[in-house]
């Protein structure tokens, strides 16, 4: 499993991980990713920065090639799968990723709010215009449950991901609520630790598709799950 | 007042404030903006979109020259305020920003995680190397009144916006709590309709700070707040 951060303004992977290593030169001459407690792959700006505080001031031209770089110059090796985390919105970084990564397909993040499905529906027709396939919807911080009165808060909305995912015509891959344990754990890097059975629902259904699309393979059908880079 | 929505990618602003109007050409040849209900001139590029689900999908250059124009092609005509909301990031938006917008100051907002500290130190550093004036922090989705028992929880951990303030050497502006009134209001384009005491603090905090700058004019000093486009 590997995780490229192409959030290049907001890179948020190593920080959740804990990571603070450097990544080293591969015996190739490619760069080798930091590795996570249990195995994960990373690559992110940040860990190439000297002052993680420092921003990146690059227009985007600049930050087109170096997600680039942080896909085709990175020795990640022999993956099963490998995760793209992109910034919101349908700006350069994604324009970027889905023209030049090899992209099986996208998962969109929406979260309750009409505002954000509407940010959504854009991100997911700009995927369809450029032909990505999408694997599915998840609704990040649909509820909060108190862990005071252990009642159940709509903190932005009613949840709508289920509705959404319907009238985008994606599958739906399910809801994960708000919880300060994500926020503690993510602050102290510790996000490993962290469990839920939304998770699992999630990472089952793709799993599902996954070996779907392998069978297409062994039937001669044109394959989209191709993971390890080609060697450029 | 008036606010230029220059978060292209993911433009709320029209939404939030229930506009669906398009914005008429002006007397002079150049773009009217569209009034909120209370009077808030506005300008975004989902007005002027023909489905506002569409994406843009543009590269850099193209989201700078269209925040450009929304800016100088548009007849603000009178305005005490202009604000521009930007996308989070040190992308190419807020770059364009600081660099073609007469600017007189930055307000930052930021949340309680440490993730987000960071991604706000980022913007911050930018802001200082382009020599913008940082007017204060503000804290969003400080913490949450649990409308089922009236106990207030840390969403996404301990408040620190003032602590973060402190280190970024600007002024601490107000925390705003995590409320689903604003998310219901945002989605009916009703968010005129929301009050609350943090606002005004704020508001008042930036009405100090902007009649000292204009006492700094009368004593001959360099104007910081000129809010009026110059003709192109």
């Amino acid at each position: 499993m590997g995780i490229l951060d192409a959030d290049l303004t907001g890179p948020s992977i190593a920080k959740v991980f804990g990571l603070k290593e450097r990544p080293s030169k591969s015996p190739t001459g490619r760069i080798t990713p930091v590795l996570t407690r249990t195995g994960i792959k990373v690559m992110s700006i940040n860990l190439v920065l000297d002052d993680p505080e420092m921003p990146v001031i690059w227009r985007g031209p600049i930050v087109n090639s170096v997600i680039r770089q942080l896909y085709w110059d990175v020795d990640w090796g022999s993956l099963h799968y490998l995760l793209v985390d992109l910034p919101p919105g349908t700006s350069d970084a994604p324009l970027t990723v889905l023209q030049s990564l090899p992209l099986d397909g996208v998962i969109v993040v929406s979260s309750p709010q009409e505002l954000a499905s509407m940010i959504v529906t854009k991100a997911v027709n700009m995927a369809k215009k450029m032909n990505a396939e999408l694997l599915g919807l998840v609704e990040n911080m649909s509820y909060l449950t108190c862990p005071h009165c252990g009642k159940s808060i709509n903190v932005f909305g009613e949840p709508q991901g289920e509705k959404l995912a319907k009238q985008l015509d994606i599958p739906f891959l399910g809801s994960v609520p708000v919880d300060p344990t994500i926020a503690r754990l993510s602050d102290h890097g510790q996000i490993e630790d962290y469990s839920a059975s939304v998770f699992q629902t999630v990472a089952d259904e793709l799993r599902i598709r996954a070996s779907q699309h392998a069978q297409q393979l062994m039937q001669g059908l044109p394959i989209a799950w191709s993971i390890q880079p080609s060697e450029s």
